[in-house]
């Protein structure tokens, strides 16, 4: 009798709301590979999804990407109160409660993938370039936020493990 | 025809919130009193207030409110879907969005505010007891960290203002 | 007989630390008109440098500048202990505490320059070209994100401004 | 010939500079315990060392360790350029840095220390007391609040893990 939600619900939720929305985590995929491949030789998708899934595991990724598609759907069915039913349905610039949840992702990996999430996110890559499309009737404020967060979370986790790659190469060499 | 929400109707809305989900903006200055008084002499409850309403008319602070409560007030009412209602609506532990809220305010009068927030959260000093009493049927998992926040906040205001009026006496003394 | 620092002084260190770090303020300033002119018709330098004397005004990013030059300057002169020394000198790719500081300078002015500064950092706009030519000998392994930082902040400022100014042009229309 | 610091140089040299400060992992552990002993029936100071442990193997948060404990140290020695070797020897309240650093600390595991840190530090228990102390002639402006943050963010991983065991005991009184 347990008095909180199990882990692998959470888990299941998160991959189940982002699949709902339209994204495949292989196109999460595909911006870290964007971000990473030009400092990883030989870097290819598959490391990328496998390092997303990594992110995806972290409970304060779920809570985020939760959070902000849940924010997204209500507003998508204009089921918010005024004036945040507007702002968030109109990604209105100055609110930047999406901007807050995709750090609290880019947090977990420490400071280095800052500057990968607002170069993606400017450039608007892959993926993101739909999300933005304001056109399609869909709401979302916080979906592109978040995509870009876990990618650019993906890319500085590869960095570490990268670095751990090239010490243990350069150990080798010195025995 | 503007298509943004103006800024004076998003600020009435941010103390209606407030005032509807029962906080008097003079209990949030309580706590500024509670944080700041020993180290500024003959504070009064009035200065606080004004910080208080200082700190409430930005618009980052005003997001956040909004935001937290709309989420509070959705799992009230039980219209979060799962597994996000039970965690709002049970407060959970693990669930820390209305901490990444709360430091989102902090985070406007810098980091010397970090402190007092973690402070008076522990304590649930004055409003924060009463917005923690889960017996009310009501749900303040976010309230309760944004009020925090926002008194931690004007806490940080008028220790910078203090220390202006300091150097001022200094200047005069010197001449 | 004051047992602080006088405000005037930190401030009148951290011009002094850029000046003499070689960053004119006109150069923060172009890219604060990089970020925003394509958001705020007519924008000028004159009013981008205002602005990126404001940011440079709060008590905040003045502790974040003079700490991040010290730390470039001691690393200049080889006098950190290591292995800070080195990870400083070289402008370690997995060390974040610039991005760190960065960061707290971009809080001041909410989450809106996240991307922003992102952008500019990765691109090497204009000063940030300069700074990040290792082959001058000169360390700005903290300058770089810091001057960086400012800008952004100074463009969530005008962003913020601008807002108010469409809105007063809105309501005379309405008048 | 890699043009990076081993990160088994910069594991030990963390070790090493805390060591050096006077600072015991016990005693890091012992505020762990003090935080989380009330939510963890049976949590042992072991289990807390653990933990701290585990923090301390990230590189952000050697990073932050390294930096700041480089500048309490630069200070103590008088070695700081002005006004900021006063405003850390004689830990300014107005100078957050220390906060900041304290922050990425606690920012990869997530929000959920962000009370945890505020509430150690305003108390001053157990080795915070101690460092607090400016009779000493020692300047700890950073050491205290990177101790807090270790602290609380081992209190954090601890929160998560149990929550894991939790789970799975629910999960074996169900089969």
């Amino acid at each position: 009798m347990a008095s909180f939600v199990p882990s692998k619900e959470i888990r299941e939720a998160t991959l189940a709301a982002l699949a709902k929305r339209g994204v495949a985590l292989e196109e999460i995929a595909e911006l870290t590979l964007f971000l990473q491949k030009d400092y990883v030789p030989g870097l290819c998708l598959e490391t990328c999804l496998m390092s997303v899934q990594h992110v995806l595991e972290k409970r304060e990724v779920q809570n985020a990407i939760l959070t902000g598609i849940e924010l997204d759907e209500l507003a998508e069915r204009g089921q918010l109160s005024q004036p945040l039913q507007t702002m968030i349905e109109a990604d209105e610039s100055l609110y930047g409660v999406d901007e807050i949840l995709a750090l609290s992702i880019l947090n977990i990996y420490g400071s280095i993938g800052y500057t990968n999430y607002g170069y993606i996110d400017k450039l608007k890559v892959g993926v993101l370039q739909r999300l933005n499309d304001k056109s399609s009737g869909q709401v979302h404020a916080f979906l592109d936020d978040l995509v870009g967060a876990v990618a650019a979370a993906a890319a500085s986790r590869i960095a570490h493990h990268h670095r751990g790659e090239l010490e243990r190469a350069a150990e080798q060499q010195t025995d």
